[in-house]
């Protein structure tokens, strides 16, 4: 009898906005495996940590930072062998992600190396997208609303068209894009009814108008929160 | 000493999806409120039978279903004052919201008619879109991917608009409005892209090739999944 992975959404950063169903399973699992990066590194596993039994297996996945990608696939191929060991001995493991495992998350890495011949199931938990509205403490999408989430790397042109097709929008990934973000929203007269969330749910939340930042970079964990119509009361 | 208002996300349908922190003020505040529809009466109701403690106060907001949208406006006003009525005895009221309180979320009906006055707080929950990408087994967007959440009832030049500017889209509120959704994806060439998911998370979810359904209404509580590009991996 082989192990089940299970891709284990821990939520935005709050410990308490980790689901039961999350909870439960990381009071029975033996193994639990994460990412370390630089940029946030072992988040899930910090958000988790309270959860996690004394005496439990682990498997930190240490993601090279380097701008080519063989190294990090590299990476994921040695996480893979050795959570596809333990689940060859019978013993269930839980990779940590945190936020929601299949929304712009890290989870799908490691279930493409493993789907075919594992079993594998998804729990989903809290975006930062749920963190950060909960945070401004406004709907950021109601009614007939189309809301957009856009990450910051792609082009300006890519971010105009997605802009101009949406009623709200989320730009994520912000982090040194900021500028060139602020810029675009500025020639689209949109920077007044825009926020930055950052580290949303955590101790160290902060929400602020773009209009009163100054320039430069922000925490990868940032995002730019935007209203294009009248409030959504 | 007046109560706090806590809009309580309480996730896509399985009570385990409920937050560690949701379950928590469950277990705590004398009041709950929640909304009974005819699509999917009581549902957020539903999900958190199993917290609500013995003796807690209920407040069901019963939403009439008529087309104009006066006896509905009625409906939260006479809501909101019952709720106003406990904080201003001091008692906590918990609203319990279906996936996230400020995401598509008829919370902000209520929020928009006491937040200038009363301390509100909103407890972020698992939305239904990352419900439905753990039943898909999938993700639902990745990388520098642009995603868009498309409301059904928009017509159909925003609805082709829209889904040309992003990678991956999720159209929810499908119900009636399914044939002409899918006449607007089939004109696009993008039929065999989609899915349609029906209760996530819940014992009677099931998800399904757009191509092999019939014509015909979608339950109220569906989405169309779609990605438009390679597989996200």
């Amino acid at each position: 009898m082989r192990g089940t992975l299970y891709g284990l959404g821990v939520g935005p950063g709050d410990p308490e906005l980790v689901t039961l169903k999350a909870a439960r399973i990381l009071a029975s699992v033996p193994v639990v495996a994460y990412l370390q990066t630089a940029n946030g590194a072992g988040m899930a596993r910090r958000i988790a940590a309270s959860l996690i039994p004394d005496g439990v297996k682990e498997i930190p996945i240490v993601m090279p930072m380097a701008s080519d990608r063989a190294p990090a696939r590299a990476a994921y191929d040695e996480a893979a062998r050795a959570i596809a060991a333990r689940l060859d001995k019978g013993e269930d493991v839980a990779l940590l992600c945190e936020g929601d495992p299949l929304f712009y998350g890290s989870f799908m890495y490691i279930h493409q190396r493993l789907h075919g011949d594992h079993r594998i199931e998804t729990i989903p938990g809290v975006s930062s997208l749920n963190a950060a509205a909960a945070a401004l403490g406004r709907p950021i999408a109601a009614r007939n609303d189309i809301f957009s989430v856009i990450p910051a790397p792609v082009d300006a042109a890519r971010l105009r068209t997605a802009i101009a097709a949406a009623d709200a929008v989320a730009i994520i990934k912000v982090g040194r894009h900021f500028d060139a973000v602020r810029a675009v929203l500025g020639e689209m007269e949109l920077v007044d009814r825009a926020v930055l969330v950052t580290a949303a749910s955590c101790e160290n939340q902060t929400v602020v108008p773009l209009a009163s930042l100054p320039d430069g970079p922000r925490p990868y964990f940032s995002m730019i929160l935007l209203y294009k119509g009248a409030e959504p009361w």
